[in-house]
């Protein structure tokens, strides 16, 4: 891994912010920002006057869609119409699984959405990560990694952390973190006490799918040397374990899920593997791995400039 | 510890960003943002036009001054002239160490200046931070603080992390936190392979002495029980090993250095001490321990506005 591969990656987990090409529309509700349309996706939009209304600057939600169970079924209807009707590559991944939609996160929930499409709206994810490791008295610090099902509607066959899932309506943190280190990797009850609890990611990136203006909740668990993760759920493939080394040239290669490598590269700092001694760009990757969401969308502050203000 | 208290805490090593009542100018140098001075320091920069010229917009260092030798010897007579005829507090800790002053970390330096002034010019300052960390069968994590000397010129008597200090000219990041963790802890040769990098924290303070846009390289280190941090250079009084529970009170406290908290609260953040579940602020706070400082002053991003474009 050279510095320059790891700065470039985390450009492109930061598309949004560091490609000018890409044109974006604020989406207010009820006079909140709460995510970013991209300009391609409004002649749809333009055409969904009953839901939508866009006046030049922003994408607004009919402000007579004044209750959390409005909102929700309006929208949902309209989703249900652009799945059966139009081509969305993120309506392709539907999921019947529910996202909160809020301005930040201690906010208040305006609405919920199907989660396949958040990206649609660019309304900030929040997903929960464990990293498995291991020490090992030969090979050092390794970490369990994942190889997504074929089947996965995103990302397919690709590496990705030993635990990573979204943060979906109704649960706590810690308790979705429980649920998916069960249903990923087979973590069982008696190890759960040792998952701890170790900070947060945060990116602006952009597929074909959509926007992503994702916040992980990240944390840690140090493994037993026998225990071996066992998927659950069908959703992974198989697990490895790897050095931490390898993993540092891994996470800068095709094969990784490219929106998942800010939670690698974020544990392979806070361990001292990414180091100011062997990364020249070491800080300008620390702060993008953790750039501020919850600040610009709440209204931003002097130099972190809302989005909702980007066309002023 | 409230939420809200963390958070205050947090809004206050980040004034610069949050105050709206701070008002600042860009200071230039070779075309290049290298710091924002205070308008109330501008009647003595309008002084200085051998040196320094404004322009109503930007502060910029004379063109005339062509290279690093003629900007730092052009700096360092203007700034011996303001110690003896100005009443200015940042000078009054003059210490004859000098800084680096450059757009950003991996750039080149353009000059190098008396470090107590870096924050009359809010250059960006670096410093090497070390937590010294104890596993202790009963207290479970503990964490060693040390408390200031009565005759440092700043913060005085306040409570800090282990050791920390700047990152002087001419020093590598590594070196720096070695030479610091003997002067400052003690911290015998056969240790110092335990020191182990954990990332970095940035924030952006402003107190009566000036600007300081801060990052801090971050490192840890757990430490034999029967260890005993002893000062070497007469800059600490004492040092007390504290429960990370105390410590999550203490560093909310006047008690402790307000430039310090963001340290200690990352690492309470990335040891599971501060908790998505214990705080509702936790996304908020782990983002002003790392405020996008680098990106800002190397000219910014979308939503991300450089403080050269302020008055813009």
């Amino acid at each position: 891994m050279g510095s320059s591969d790891i700065l470039s990656l985390a450009k492109r987990f930061n598309s949004v912010l560091f490609d000018a090409s890409i044109s974006v529309v604020p989406f207010m509700v009820d006079g909140h920002l709460v995510g970013l349309i991209r300009s391609r996706l409004l002649p749809l939009i333009r055409a969904a006057t009953s839901v939508l209304c866009e006046d030049g600057t922003a994408v607004n939600l009919d402000p007579g869609l004044d209750s959390f169970e409005k909102r929700t079924d309006a929208v949902d209807a309209l989703l249900r119409k652009w799945r059966r009707e139009e081509n969305l590559s993120a309506l392709k991944g539907w999921r019947e699984e529910r996202y909160d939609v809020r301005p930040w996160f201690s906010s208040g929930v305006l609405f919920s959405m199907e989660r396949a499409a958040a990206s649609l709206f660019g309304v900030l994810q929040y997903g929960v990560n464990l990293n498995g490791f291991v020490r090992d008295a030969e090979k050092g610090l390794c970490v369990w990694i994942q190889r997504r099902s074929q089947q996965k509607p995103t990302w397919p066959g690709k590496l990705d952390n030993m635990v990573s899932g979204g943060l979906t309506s109704g649960l706590g943190v810690l308790e979705a973190m429980h649920k998916e280190s069960w249903e990923e990797a087979g973590l069982p009850r008696d190890l759960l006490p040792s998952i701890r609890s170790a900070g947060s990611v945060s990116f602006f990136y952009e597929s074909e799918r959509g926007l992503f203006p994702n916040t992980e909740f990240v944390f840690d668990i140090e493994l037993p040397r026998e225990f071996v993760p066992t998927p659950q759920d069908g959703e992974v493939e198989e697990f490895h374990l790897y050095s931490a080394e390898e993993l540092a040239e891994l996470v800068c290669s095709e094969d990784f899920k490219t929106s998942s490598a800010p939670i690698t590269l974020d544990f392979l700092i806070r361990h001292g593997v990414i180091t100011p001694e062997n990364n020249d760009d070491y800080l300008q990757i620390c702060e993008m791995l953790r750039v501020p969401l919850q600040t610009l969308f709440s209204g931003g502050s002097r130099f972190l400039r809302s989005p909702a203000l980007q066309h002023q």
